[in-house]
């Protein structure tokens, strides 16, 4: 773990943790541009937050900027990539290889995010032995086997609701300590140690649709 | 907009608006496995939230529960669909028909969360003209014309970054007013009344890099 944070990173709250990522993609950008120092004002209109929630997320983990000076926009990307722990490589399992598990595959860079990505499994004779991005997609029938040999972390589940639960049991008894989990279904798995990032695009839209109806409705 | 919570809905937070989708999903498995009524503490239990936080949320739009009764599963899942405007349907295009706006064109029930989807546009000669999901899919050169007839009102950005901005900027000139951003581009557009739901795949992904490592971490 990064020095300075030790100690006072188990009590961070996870809406702290969510916005973690948020920083590292806008400092990254920022970098790209050429900037090398930002203050934590400039840094907090650019991102829509406040500067006190800037410092006050950071200091989390024990605080980067200086003061009077800001922050070495480089430095703070590096920093904040530690923390999240895009250096240490968890090796991980896509299954499911429909249009969904396809564009997560092909679109998602998994290295830049922490992840080598080891094999993509089906169940369905089309897809089995196809390419997808330099991986030829693996018989679900060889996950017990394939597990036990590369000893992935971290599951990618692109799978229908139906089969979720059984599949992820299964999962975990392999050594899976990690589900991200796009199958509609609620994982919430009573086992001590084992994380899940549920992601439920359907909320994301009905969340739209609330708020451009209110939109619209302030107009009537 | 349904009776009871007019004059207090428009100071809802975000926080609590994105939790609705979540009871509504919920409710709905309940009401699919017969159940008709519920406690919020069964309630609270089966999502993971305090009883007092399900009271709370539910009391920004008026309150649907009886003391010594609890909830009436049908008739609250109902009142929250309406909250959310899931009975008035907005009009929706798609643009960007690679691995990922298939998925999402396929796979997302659109109507059921609010939606009819009108049609799907892509620029590349060899996507145009192809079926998905009972459309054709058509090409961006017509996509002012088309606006001006069809009048959609949300689009859902499936384009890389780069193409982002300069066609929301489009978009919002042809009167969309809600975006479902998938395209990894933070838009924060400056104009009165447009409503944006970024979707940052990569942060959920990072957010899990974290959380994994920290899991692995106590072990060591």
């Amino acid at each position: 773990m990064p020095k300075g944070y030790d100690g006072k990173e188990s009590t961070v709250s996870l809406s702290v943790i969510r916005r973690m990522p948020r920083y590292y993609r806008f400092l990254g950008e920022l970098a790209k541009m050429g900037c090398t120092r930002i203050s934590s004002r400039e840094l907090s209109e650019k991102m829509g937050l406040t500067a006190s929630q800037i410092r006050q997320d950071l200091n989390c983990f024990g605080g980067f900027g200086q003061q009077g000076y800001g922050y070495n926009v480089p430095a703070l990307q590096d920093e904040i990539g530690k923390i999240l722990g895009l250096d240490q490589k968890l090796n991980a399992i896509l299954i499911g290889v429909g249009n969904l598990g396809r564009a997560i595959a092909t679109h998602m860079d998994f290295e830049a995010r922490g992840y080598n990505l080891l094999a993509l499994f089906d169940n369905s004779p089309d897809v089995i032995g196809t390419m997808v991005n330099q991986h030829t997609v693996e018989d679900i029938s060889i996950l017990d086997s394939f597990c036990r040999k590369h000893k992935p972390d971290v599951a990618v589940l692109c799978i229908p609701k139906e089969a979720a639960k059984a599949l992820a049991e299964q999962l975990i008894e392999l050594g899976i300590h990690g589900f991200w989990n796009f199958s509609h279904y609620d994982l919430s798995l009573n086992h001590e140690g084992i994380v899940v990032e549920n992601v439920h695009l359907g909320d994301s839209l009905m969340t739209l649709t609330y708020m451009v109806n209110k939109e619209l409705n302030k107009n009537k």
